[in-house]
């Protein structure tokens, strides 16, 4: 299991412009791969705080990603500040150069701005786009990982399945299901959520979460567990599920069957 | 202007199993109030990886916004992480306390967890929530503001409004405007964003966003400012948009009108 940061570089989503869902896309990717996300920034399209949250970033996780910043314009500056930030020189990779050739229009010139998207950190390694044309990076520092990728939705989508099998393989595999009960109050519950994970002992986590739709209010019991093979992981989840809906209907809810869960929260 | 930091806890945030539309709301009531959100993180259910990034959050703004973690349950931690981490007593605030029973159903007791969303650090005011049974909190820490709001956008988005107006009043006021150009590449057109934004001298903020919606190509041209009235703010705008829209027809490109523009993009 590698321990992952998750980087989104852009002021749009400081702005709240755009709703970060290359996040939950990246994070969904790797949790489901056994990795573990534990933590996630959105920084400003500035040098200096781009390199803040990277140290930071780094001293959290082995893997950083970041997404954004990777295009023509004066404010793509991610990997030139990832450069300067680790004290390695950026300059024109010619991998990355043909990345970006081989993406222009037919007839298009090789311009500055183009020319920029080329740049790397020394030692870095081009991650085809076959979705834009800013190339992503791979970047070896140390015995951690940085990864880049474009901001844009559907480019990041296309780089990242690939892209994750360079982290070294994870030995646990990451299994999650819910339930999800009407006619019962979370606080009420919360104690028995208690009992169950210390009964799992660290093995299962078990999370509510309050939900309503169209005026019902129902609560969402979601295991999940990180466990040797997705076998154990769906036994020890079946196996709590199975006592959280004892208890639930014990106290009063009704779990609720596949048709009748709402599909739009609140 | 407030400079603001947004703190999202929650690991369901970093599984991927939520996006975070909390973020983007929060920036959006922030932004349109002339304030400036300068750093966001998404952060786990653990009360050490709070109090870091509280710290971090603290070092970057004058004001920290938490969401998440108010609610009953054993990883509802963020007010006893901001107390323990601020060197400050957790205990219960009896006006909190008053709010929580407030909330409760007919005849329902007060039981621990319930109690639990009544402990704030001294100091602290609690923030009543229209929406749901957690109180918000606002703790006034030195020269900083500390706001703290439930995880459930609904909750969230109920004290959002009314609480911003404990940050003092911006001196600044916030406007951006939006052109989009068909047939213009953003390797190209960078170049004009760098001259246009030197010629306004830091006083208006350009951004690119290349969109596509049904396998067309859109290039999105944002211009904002932060001036010292919304009127000014406008013409700097749009005075800026008219040099936008004339050198991109020059380019080639095709400016889109009110209807023609795409309203999902990818």
């Amino acid at each position: 299991m590698s321990t992952i940061s998750i980087l989104s570089i852009g002021n749009e989503l400081l702005k709240g412009n755009t709703v970060n869902t290359n996040l939950a896309f990246i994070a969904k990717e790797a949790t489901s791969r056994g990795h573990k996300v534990v933590l996630a920034m959105e920084i400003q399209d500035v040098s200096g705080e781009i390199c803040k949250a990277l140290k930071y970033a780094l001293s959290e996780a082995e893997c950083v990603i970041t997404t954004g910043g990777l295009g023509p314009t004066f404010d793509d500056m991610t990997l030139e500040s990832i450069s300067h930030c680790l004290g390695l020189e950026s300059r024109v990779d010619e991998r990355a150069l043909d990345l970006v050739s081989s993406r222009l229009p037919h007839g298009a010139e090789m311009t500055e701005a183009r020319k920029k998207m080329a740049y790397m950190p020394e030692g870095a390694e081009p991650i085809p786009n076959p979705a834009g044309t800013a190339p992503g990076m791979l970047l070896k520092h140390g015995t951690k990982i940085i990864m880049s990728f474009p901001g844009v939705p559907r480019e990041m989508a296309a780089m990242i399945p690939g892209s994750l099998e360079n982290l070294p393989k994870s030995n646990l595999s990451y299994y999650q299901e819910s339930v999800f009960v009407l006619g019962l109050y979370e606080s009420l519950f919360s104690p028995v959520v208690d009992r169950l994970m210390k009964y799992y002992s660290g093995k299962i986590y078990i999370k509510s979460h309050p939900r309503s739709s169209g005026g019902k209010s129902v609560l969402e019991l979601e295991v999940s567990s990180y466990a040797k093979s997705e076998d154990e992981g769906r036994r020890l989840v079946a196996d709590s599920l199975r006592s959280i809906r004892e208890v639930a209907e014990q106290m009063g809810g009704r779990i609720l069957s596949g048709q009748e869960i709402p599909r739009n929260w609140e």
